[in-house]
């Protein structure tokens, strides 16, 4: 195991092309993360604000016109639009957990 | 309908805060849409790379490393690392698939 920060882990036994492709996907991986966290901050004030309001923790109509602008989204930046579609079920899944014990809170 | 761009809805009939919120919501996900289209460009190269080297489609060291510094980063900007990784889990299942395509093909 080497000192560095990256996640490359034994890199003196891996071909310098997969090392930098790699090194390349960690730091994309840690901009996810970032975005991730602003995200969640932002929902957390959502799922507050929705049970303030009483209002219910999914919304489908909504849900579904994001499906709708991501996958055309996906389309145009050539990401499969089942893999962005899948990915935001997954965050959805999450957040929709994350409002509903925030509503049992209150 | 709005002829908006954005993915808010029917947004004369949510609170004002909330659609502020979702905008936001929009935003972050366009981005991780583009992000996750690079990724997708960089672990298809590493597939065609490893089924020319004869590398396994999966490498469960990397990705124990990748699980450690995505929790600490997740930890850092106040993000869930469990989230982290049931995240990284699911984009890395997602790419195995693809790499195992790309050595059947071979």
């Amino acid at each position: 195991m080497t000192d560095d920060s990256q996640a490359g882990g034994a890199e003196e036994n891996i071909p310098p092309e997969l090392n930098t492709l790699r090194n390349s996907i960690d730091n994309l991986d840690a901009a996810v993360i970032h975005i991730m966290a602003e995200r969640f901050k932002i929902t957390q004030r959502v799922g507050e604000l929705k049970a303030e309001l009483g209002l219910p923790p999914s919304d489908p109509a909504r849900e579904q016109v994001q499906i709708a602008r991501l996958r055309t989204l996906a389309e145009d930046s050539h990401l499969d639009p089942e893999f962005a579609q899948k990915l935001l079920a997954f965050i959805v899944s999450e957040v929709v957990r994350h409002h509903t014990e925030i509503a049992e809170k209150k």
